[in-house]
């Protein structure tokens, strides 16, 4: 499928007045930087302009490109897939008005116009898709940052605004993909893809219901072997099944079997959809972590916060060798504690922070650390998020620098970094609990 | 308390170098726009330029004010207390150095003082207070938009960070205080205070542990008599409370005896810190709602994942009467869902919007609404945020714009008119939980 995701020629179909879907896919295909060729067609010809460059509107595909995106009206979907196919890969099928209003029998002559060219689908009634790191933004929705999530929705919305809140929150994206009514290409086919797709470090799959299930555990099983896969499965009340159903037109089917099959595939599930973020980003910097946390912070409240919530999650509050106390005792002020949560307090400066962690992170006790900051006036952020830039650790260190405005800075360089933030400390515990999980 | 939350006159003692405590303190409140007298003092005299006004330091305190606010010393403070005992009404202590290092003594030297002159004291070692509403900011932290929220924080670190983030999610403030020790005035105090307080539509707490349990839990019953109080307890893990203890001296104490307290006083508890903004922002707008939920969506997705949550958290779905479902048949395209959850679907404008609000608010069987809007790109977030605001409903609405820089429009049209927005379909949920415990 690397057709889809690395393409090095596409072409787009629609009406290319601005604001018209089509245009809009042009518009983010150019604008992200996409290097290889770009084909804009619609019978009427004419021209486009596009982030200062002017294209000229073919009235059809002359030449072979390697996916089509599609944003004609469906009744003129089939057709076209036919006249096309012998000159494309695959084809992403944007227009709705399929199975998912009833039209099963015009999705069903798609589905073999394309089978006859040996073409694959995704969608149709889908958002797109985007290939980052080939800078292929095959889509409408806001382009995001590189990096190592890919997204797989069954739900166009909640993939559109799920993207644009991940890129707010730091997470960094290898791929996209909205796969709509899933005629041909569905969340199997894409779990196994980006299992090998070695840009992804980690998958997030939003799923209602699936056609498949044993297909689709055995890709969630071999996924879920190679990297995390984090699932968020909506429809799992009565009511929220219900909806699902009228929506998608497909079943949401029993919570608990899906429940059994994530945990037996090795998935990790989310309860919510901050939560996919936060795990999106935990992993994209750790395949894992074990249970034994260490908390540093230069404040009392937010680390009982996290011990709290650490606890009740079920992992360990480290205890702290001897030899660590000791070290500790030896240059921190006497004020502070040196139990785990270890407290810095307020005037906790570089220096003090990192030493901190180097001497903690070569407890054999500890598997991971917990290090907030919530930065007192006298102390600019960024000098603390260079203590934990530059302290020398190699176990997982998972940040929670807090207060708005005044950790802005050091967050920034964190994230330059590579390392990201989580914005309280239950949100950064959580993260140390799915790590956990793999 | 009227003296420490709307003062008219204030002292501020301590170093005036830029970067010190006692400076940043008088800088937020002039920044603040305080309109009362404040006066610097320090025996070295001496002036002092903040936001562009110079002020002379006074070597010492002659004319009577509301409230002292020190940043001293510790080991000075109960002799300065002594010297203005008889011209201020109250003092806040920002120092520390006192119990919480184990230096009791010195502590009760401060309150012993005080008592002698009937001054009250808030601290010591606190972050200091906020009267917003009076644009009095006797504090370092950030400074916040004004609105019905007042936040009381056993710590000082929790509370500055709150206000930062609070102030960033559009939570609104009446009134901060950071507490410390307790020497004198206690959370107890705090809560019957703002129970009266016309400005605070909702109190939020933050405990570890409190001194007196049968003064708490009168306090707290009273409160929330008179408005909804918002509860976070740290130090519930075993952990957690061992942490506390060690930071603040006070004991946790047993959790599950906090939590029936809560309960039998009609406090609302939340789990974790994001919680309290979002339990803060349905507050600020509404006392309450009933437990029968409509959910009105323009994207399937979102609209599962909100109702999934709602019932869990045992609210009901509720069940569109027949009338309503025949006069929403009437004016929406057919391919909308007109059963609850009600799916507008991606194209829905403001008309759409407005008319399905209202016609589901007038419905019998519809005790509140939550209103979903993910922004497909060729409607701006910014109509249908009118149209929640122009739409006659008289029941409370709850609303969750979601897609990062697509909705900054429409949630800052939404904000500028009180309405909050829940950044996911589940924190919204919850927030409407809440209003169904009052």
């Amino acid at each position: 499928m690397d057709f889809f995701f690395y393409p090095s020629s596409v072409a787009v179909f629609g009406s290319f007045r601005v604001g018209a879907i089509a245009y809009e896919i042009l518009r983010n295909i150019v604008e992200g930087g996409f290097e290889g060729r770009v084909i804009p067609v619609n019978p009427k010809g004419g021209t486009v302009e596009v982030a200062g460059r002017v294209f000229e509107i073919r009235p059809r595909l002359e030449e072979p490109v390697d996916t089509a995106i599609i944003a004609v009206p469906a009744r003129m979907v089939p057709a076209l897939i036919d006249e096309i196919g012998p000159l494309v890969k695959g084809a992403v099928v944007i227009s709705a008005g399929f199975s998912e209003v009833g039209n099963e029998e015009l999705e069903r002559e798609l589905v073999e116009k394309a089978r006859r060219h040996g073409v694959r689908i995704i969608g149709p009634n889908c958002a797109g898709i985007f290939g980052v790191h080939g800078r292929f933004f095959g889509s409408f929705e806001v382009r995001v940052k590189p990096g190592g999530l890919a997204l797989i929705s069954q739900s166009g919305a909640f993939g559109g605004a799920a993207l644009a809140m991940g890129n707010d929150e730091g997470v960094g994206f290898s791929a996209f993909v909205s796969y709509g009514n899933a005629a041909d290409l569905n969340e199997s086919d894409f779990l196994e893809y980006f299992a090998d797709d070695e840009n992804t470090k980690a998958i997030a799959l939003y799923i209602e219901g699936v056609k498949d299930g044993r297909r689709f555990l055995e890709a969630l099983r071999y996924a879920a072997s190679k990297k995390p896969v984090i699932v968020l499965k909506a429809g799992k009340s009565a009511s929220g099944a219900r909806a699902a159903a009228s929506h998608t037109g497909s079943l949401a089917g029993s919570y608990e079997i899906y429940r059994a099959a994530f945990k037996q595939a090795g998935a990790i599930e989310v309860e919510e959809m901050e939560e996919v973020f936060d795990a999106a980003k935990a992993f994209e910097v750790y395949p894992k972590a074990g249970r034994r946390v260490a908390v540093i912070t230069n404040s009392g409240g937010p680390g009982v916060l996290a011990t709290d919530r650490l606890e009740k999650l079920g992992l360990e509050i480290a205890e702290l060798s001897k030899e660590t106390i000791e070290k500790l005792r030896s240059f921190l002020p006497p004020q502070c504690s040196v139990k785990n949560p270890v407290d810095l307090i307020a005037d906790a400066d570089y220096e003090r922070y990192r030493r901190t962690i180097e001497v903690v992170c070569k407890d054999e006790n500890v598997d991971s650390l917990l290090v907030i900051c919530v930065p007192p006036i006298f102390i600019p952020s960024g000098e603390i998020a260079r203590a934990v830039i530059e302290a020398d650790c190699s176990k997982p260190v998972i940040v929670n620098f807090m207060a708005g405005e005044l950790v802005r800075d050091g967050v920034e360089l964190l994230e330059g970094a590579g390392i990201k933030n989580f914005p309280t400390p239950e949100r950064a515990a959580r993260a140390l609990y799915w790590l956990s999980l793999r």
